[in-house]
């Protein structure tokens, strides 16, 4: 790859941005804030950049969106007159069902294929963004139905080349995953933290794992609003269902039942301690 | 203080010996493990050792009862009689109220303090105990209504004597903090635990945020069966506030209100800021 857009330059974008120009790849940046292009633009991460509009994507071989998903189908929709020569154009979105679907009605499908790296952190934006964030990270890639093996490779390639681990994988499986292994985790910590702050607790009388248990409700609320609508549909039964175990767990404690409390402490720490 | 008896050497009462020991005092071991007793005489940490009854205890001048908080008022009901002479006598279990009266109901409330000190891990028992793990953690030390000065004086020694930072507090206030700040992340990993067990999702699916949420759930079933069932009425309503907002949560998801889901991340992340 010679040439690379990065729409957002955030703790992705900015990483993937720092990743590829230390390749020698030709990066072109764009973002809404000024002071984030003209940052890239002095550390020597960015050739151009542009904060407002898409002037020169045409010319990049491989575009990147790395944006919040609640934007990304605004952005491709706009962008998407101006992806005629890209091989490949991805994003690095945490839902990818919309985002693969909007792709193949806006007619990219055989160039679009759906990426998202398992890389976040609580920091975001610019300046949490480091060359060598995707080392060793999972990142799931889903093509659209009619993607094209050479697009697919290079969505793969793409990640492989910064020290990645792509997965492709269908964007209804990746979704549904998601709902559960992430989605589902940040929610209950979210509640967790609002249950607790109603009540007048400080995350610093907790002990170390409370703290655990709370860390990402420090998550970005703009990524994560959007995530969860998002993905609505898979999430709300997995949100069912960890308040039925806690119902179930609260109705055993009511009663004293210390046999019930055991069993499912019991299978809690089998399922811990397989891994 | 010249002797003290410990009676369980796990995590806490195993360490508690060892910095004891550490500082001259005499040490007398019991627990109901055969190669626990043998392995702490063979190692120097205690004096004396015994399994079965309370032999010898009558010559201790601080008595602490280092046993899951289930047991706790068994053996201090059959080890009443022999405490007549104790300056001090405590324990380290994780609720308060319930030990405290029994004490007191004992005849036992001039020299009973109950002590809780923050210093749980996930590992457990004799082999897990080191000395220094007190070495400045919270110890919450909660008085019967008719413990004497001296009393309350020995149990802040005691914990203040091996780096602890000792805290006086009624024991009906510790219950209700604990059950928000310890018991209800308890209970939420392993919810979380349980319904990702259900639906046939592993540990090692989760990213460092999911493994946050749900390191609890390795914690001990025998230990936190006792402690939820023993701090019921403290415990349910914190459980079912959890519900409520993941409810909330759950319906903002169903709308895809990505307005209402902004807020009630925001107000997580609020809190999480403050530390």
């Amino acid at each position: 790859m010679h040439s690379c857009a990065v729409v957002g330059l955030g703790l992705i974008g900015g990483s993937l941005a720092r990743d590829l120009a230390a390749r020698g790849v030709r990066v072109i940046g764009y973002d809404r804030d000024d002071a984030t292009v003209r940052a890239a633009l002095a550390e020597g991460v960015i050739d151009d950049a542009v904060t407002r509009g898409f002037a020169g994507v045409e010319e990049a071989e491989v575009v990147v969106l790395a944006v919040p998903v609640s934007w990304a189908v605004g952005l491709l929709t706009e962008a998407a007159p101006r992806l005629h020569s890209a091989r490949l154009v991805t994003d690095v979105g945490s839902t990818k069902r919309r985002i693969v679907q909007a792709a193949a009605a806006l007619g990219l499908g055989g160039r679009f294929v759906g990426s998202h790296p398992l890389a976040g952190e609580h920091r975001s934006g610019w300046g949490a963004s480091r060359e060598g964030l995707f080392a060793g990270a999972r990142v799931f890639v889903c093509p659209t139905p009619d993607a094209g093996d050479a697009a697919v490779e290079a969505a793969r390639g793409l990640w492989a080349d910064v020290g990645a681990l792509p997965e492709v994988v269908p964007a209804e499986w990746h979704d549904r995953h998601l709902a559960w292994t992430s989605h589902l985790p940040q929610a209950a910590s979210t509640a967790l933290a609002l249950a607790l702050a109603a009540e007048g607790f400080s995350r610093g009388e907790l002990g170390p794992g409370g703290r655990d248990v709370t860390r990402l409700a420090g998550s970005s609320p703009e990524m994560w609003s959007g995530i969860l609508a998002e993905n609505a549909d898979a999430v709300v039964p997995a949100l069912a269902a960890l308040e039925r175990r806690l119902r179930e767990i609260r109705r055993a404690v009511a009663k004293g039942d210390q046999p019930a409390l055991m069993r499912l402490l019991e299978q809690g720490r089998g399922w811990f301690g397989q891994g």
